[in-house]
């Protein structure tokens, strides 16, 4: 399913499977902002753009697990989907070391209006698949797919594969019981203290879903095919840990 | 607003005021359910169709607040916007002491159609209602209404006003401290170990909101003057309150 005015996409909509993946930084795609934001061609590729690969992963996922997809096809650095609208990062005037210019100073009615166009249509399409499931008695998990990027501020990080969890940290756990042969930590880079479950914490947390979200450093899975090495790597884990948790 | 095709009206939704009022148990319609769930007019009109009085006190709280209000059109029995769609209690086969024929036995189709109807308009617009204001920079708190029978399963409840929270108590507790001259208790005669404090748990949580589930004894609301007193007894303290936690 795919709505020209809308800047997201939802792949294998009824796939019978137990889980719904999600990929809020699937995008690098600036065209939707004026003037790119005043970025150039080298900051539109780098990670503050997207989570690079993430979305070759999770389609990876969703097709080993038959799970609903769905991903945005717009920039986080228009809207950070995994972000409420009041936070500073929904709409970042700087990502790590670069300024936004686009997103200086923006006025409530700008930020009104990218909230309208990217974050509620987003969440309520996301809102309408679960509560469908639900409704249907399919039991259904929420994994949230990520990458991050191997430097940051300068300093190298060794983890491979984070999960991280929100208020339940069952599946997380389950995940992280499997050998996926990678260096996997939990919570690791980043955790719900950091302010970076929002998607877990708005559908997982009310629904009672089991959740996870992946973290996957960015430089294993730089190519298609790294991608898709990647997704078949983590489905039978993932398969295994939410039939556990469900 | 108010959408001929749904069972949903927001009144001032524009309202300036710092809180967001919901009543999911404003009505006892069921012209939406065939033959009215076999219910009677003694059903119909008892407090497990609805919750007597809330709506009036929710008007005259959004009156004297400027706070926008989002209240059902239909019965709880058809659908109980307080509740997920995998809860039993979402489309209750029995409430209290009454069974509810038309909800016996339905099909997931059913309790999909009803969930499509009923629960994802509902809160898909109460979500954007909300990620709106939070964009504009607009302060946000979000109270619910509700009533409660005086004699439940043969026992008197002897609180007048309970006030209820989910994650944060900050709100309630602002408001408990406030003296409306009421028999007034903290998380009385529910708690969101109950399972009541769903629209909470899926709006107000995640966005960080400032929260509160207001319950009154329905005999002291039976009539029109008598909710508008009582929302005439609650509005400053709520309003204090309010600004308190803001």
């Amino acid at each position: 399913m795919s709505d020209p005015a809308s800047f997201f996409q939802i792949d294998n909509a009824e796939g019978g499977g137990d889980a719904v993946i999600v990929c809020e930084h699937a995008s690098n795609d600036l065209t939707a902002a004026a003037n790119a934001l005043g970025l150039g061609a080298d900051q539109r590729q780098a990670h503050i753009a997207w989570d690079p690969g993430a979305l070759g992963v999770a389609k990876g996922l969703s097709s080993a697990l038959d799970a609903p997809l769905i991903h945005a096809t717009a920039s986080r650095l228009i809207y950070d989907l995994n972000r409420p609208p009041d936070s500073p990062g929904a709409m970042p005037a700087r990502s790590e070391a670069y300024d936004i210019p686009g997103n200086r100073d923006l006025t409530p009615r700008q930020r009104l209006e990218r909230t309208r166009a990217h974050y509620i249509p987003f969440h309520a399409a996301l809102f309408s698949l679960l509560a469908r499931r639900l409704a249907s008695g399919r039991p259904t998990a929420l994994i949230t797919v990520h990458s991050f990027t191997p430097v940051y501020f300068g300093t190298r990080r060794e983890v491979e594969f984070g999960i991280i969890h929100e208020a339940d940290d069952r599946l997380a756990r389950a995940i992280l019981a499997r050998d996926v042969g990678l260096l996997t930590r939990l919570n690791d880079p980043y955790s719900a203290a950091d302010g970076v479950t929002h998607t877990l914490a708005l559908h997982a947390t009310p629904l009672g879903l089991g959740h996870a979200m992946l973290e996957i450093r960015n430089d294993l899975i730089a190519t298609p095919m790294a991608q898709q090495a990647m997704a078949d790597r983590l489905a039978p884990a993932i398969r295994e840990a939410v039939k556990e948790c469900l």
